[in-house]
């Protein structure tokens, strides 16, 4: 049900026309009340696309009515007159769907550097808000698919409201890949500085945490809309808890879905001075190519992981790292421990914990294996 | 000629049996004086291996009589056993050659984490010092290859005087790749504070400038041994440049071969506000996996330029960036420019050019694509 398990909202996907290959490329997710408070996170790149440049603004009244989402072309680089595109497909929206266009958040993606096909893209929107519908939300998921396999979307259940989610995108929020944009609704009757809180510890450890090639988008976007219809205030740990649920399953999701990946590798560190110390390292081994190879080729090469760690700030001792590969520690006190043999590295899941034996922090990174696929998706046209 | 083309020199490379191919493994370069000047420059890495730890401690001293070099096996994560291993290599040396042991750097260079065959490298080292010739240096540089496949060497022809180097290694000193290790000698006449200004200096453009895949070695390590065999003392502007030439040199023979690459990728960062912004832009635009599928499948996919840029601290206006590949301004004003048909990427070399429009400052730095062969040759066994 995605975007649609929570009261209050419809969606649409349809085939507008902006993708040559006639695949979906046109989402509408409409937050029919009777609020309409929205938070938002955006990537830290600071070349950033017209959509979010618009979005940031939008969303900086707290006040969303409804999102238009395309496939098929960032609009990013695209100068004034990709940021006129967005503008005109948000004032567009807003005349269909009889709102102000300053509660419309926009958000693109595909290409960098070219500009978007607006004569299919404003008709599409007519078609779009002609299909909203209270159960839309899969076609939506639907249609914002670039890369992906798969539409992604997850649903949390509270007592009497409900947080669900879509997503796109096979990488990160900040950094990120390939452009991920989701996009959370809830029915729980939230104020716009409520949604935030929630929505900011959220993302910092799921969407934040997940590594799939070390690129950052210009057009990474996620939104959470509250149409307050179920009338349910949660209390905020709860609600914080159900956010953060959802954007980890959609995170796992992307992951599980990444560009040519073969394994999903989960990086823990434990032993560390303190939680940036355990991400910094952790996103650094995320993003060593020679270690993802290996991991491709089902090879627990640990030395490869103490290169990674070795280039970091984080405080630890070079004789005192231990390293595991799905539990056994294969370097212990920085040298040689168990034997590689009685490591296997046969299944989809690697789990690598580095511990760096130095105080009492950890984190979690995600990231992918890297493979002939990836570099075959990412060479053979543009994406 | 290699490290043996300066007088007072003299360079053997066997095969000791480290390697279980066969092929030659052990390389021995020994300085006959008059003087035994020397200076180094090791890699960044925190977690260093134990040859790294030794002969830090010996170039300290500022006197290196002779440089053993293993390849196959790294030595590196192999904790106190380790170092013993390095020291008890030292040492034999030293009484192989008639020299005290803390004047012989040692370098090793292979896989992380597992120890050194000492039964094999020891009579090794013999057999190495019963072959030393002034002719021996082609031989020492093939002896250190790797994955390299071709052995490295430069030679400089100064008046009365040159400089000549050896290296093996896909990549750069600091961060370093799947380690470089680098003999320099010359039969200038001058002492150790004098060649370590200079071989700082052409490191930092050279080798620390080139970036094949982002990934930093334990084991990076470059030597500049002066016999002052020749009794000349060139200017000290004059040397530089002869040390700085031969690390150009060498260091683009590195990117040249290294492993799985189909392009050398030259990053022009011009326009900057300082040469440290110009050098984190173009290491950054170096390293991203997506620009680099793309520069591989010939695409000038010149938005992950962009979105790589955008990832920097480095002052500049996103709407004022200009991009160009091989001198076809893709990208104007951050935003569409040329025509992309225009630009023609099939050559070997690809030159991209990034323009902050903010300072007079610009570096290069050189890098590779990322191709299914480097996934390959990285995953396909321990290296």
């Amino acid at each position: 049900m995605s975007v649609t398990a929570a009261q209050g909202f419809s969606a649409a996907g349809v085939a507008a026309g902006i993708k040559h290959s006639g695949n979906p490329d046109l989402a509408l997710v409409v937050n029919n009340g009777p609020r309409t408070a929205a938070a938002g996170v955006f990537t830290s790149n600071r070349v950033q696309a017209a959509p979010v440049q618009w979005s940031k603004q939008v969303l900086s009244r707290g006040a969303v009515s409804a999102v238009v989402l395309n496939s098929g072309g960032a609009n990013a680089c695209t100068g004034p007159d990709g940021f006129d595109d967005t503008h005109a497909t948000a004032a567009h929206t807003a005349r269909v769907l009889g709102h102000r266009a300053d509660e419309i958040a926009v958000a693109s993606t595909g290409l960098i550097g070219v500009r978007l096909p607006m004569d299919k893209l404003l008709p599409g929107i007519e078609t779009a808000a002609a299909a909203l519908a209270a159960d839309g939300g899969d076609q939506a998921a639907v249609a914002i698919k670039t890369t992906d396999t798969v539409h992604k979307t997850a649903v949390y259940e509270g007592e009497g409201w409900s947080v669900g989610g879509m997503a796109k995108g096979a990488g990160m929020l900040a950094p990120g890949l390939a452009t991920m944009l989701v996009v959370l609704t809830t029915d729980a009757d939230l104020d716009s500085p409520a949604l935030d809180a929630a929505l900011r510890e959220a993302t910092r450890l799921t969407f934040d945490r997940i590594d799939s090639d070390g690129c950052m988008s210009t057009n990474d976007t996620v939104l959470l809309l509250a149409s307050g219809a179920s009338t349910v205030v949660p209390a905020a740990g709860v609600f914080a808890d159900a956010v953060r649920t959802v954007c980890d399953d959609l995170a796992r999701q992307l992951i599980g879905d990444a560009e040519g990946a073969s394994k999903d590798i989960r990086i823990e560190v434990v032993g560390a001075a303190s939680e940036d110390d355990a991400v910094e390292v952790a996103r650094t081994i995320a993003r060593n190519n020679l270690l993802k190879c290996a991991l491709h080729g089902e090879d627990p090469n640990w030395g490869r992981v103490l290169a990674a760690i070795g280039t970091t700030r984080a405080a630890f001792e070079p004789d005192r790292l231990n390293v595991a590969f799905n539990g056994v520690w294969l370097c212990k006190d920085g040298a040689i421990g168990a034997d590689r043999a009685a490591v296997d590295l046969r299944g989809r899941e690697v789990r690598i914990t580095a511990d760096l034996a130095t105080g009492p922090a950890s984190a979690v990174v995600w990231a992918n294996d890297l493979t002939a696929e990836y570099v075959h998706e990412n060479s053979a046209y543009s994406s």
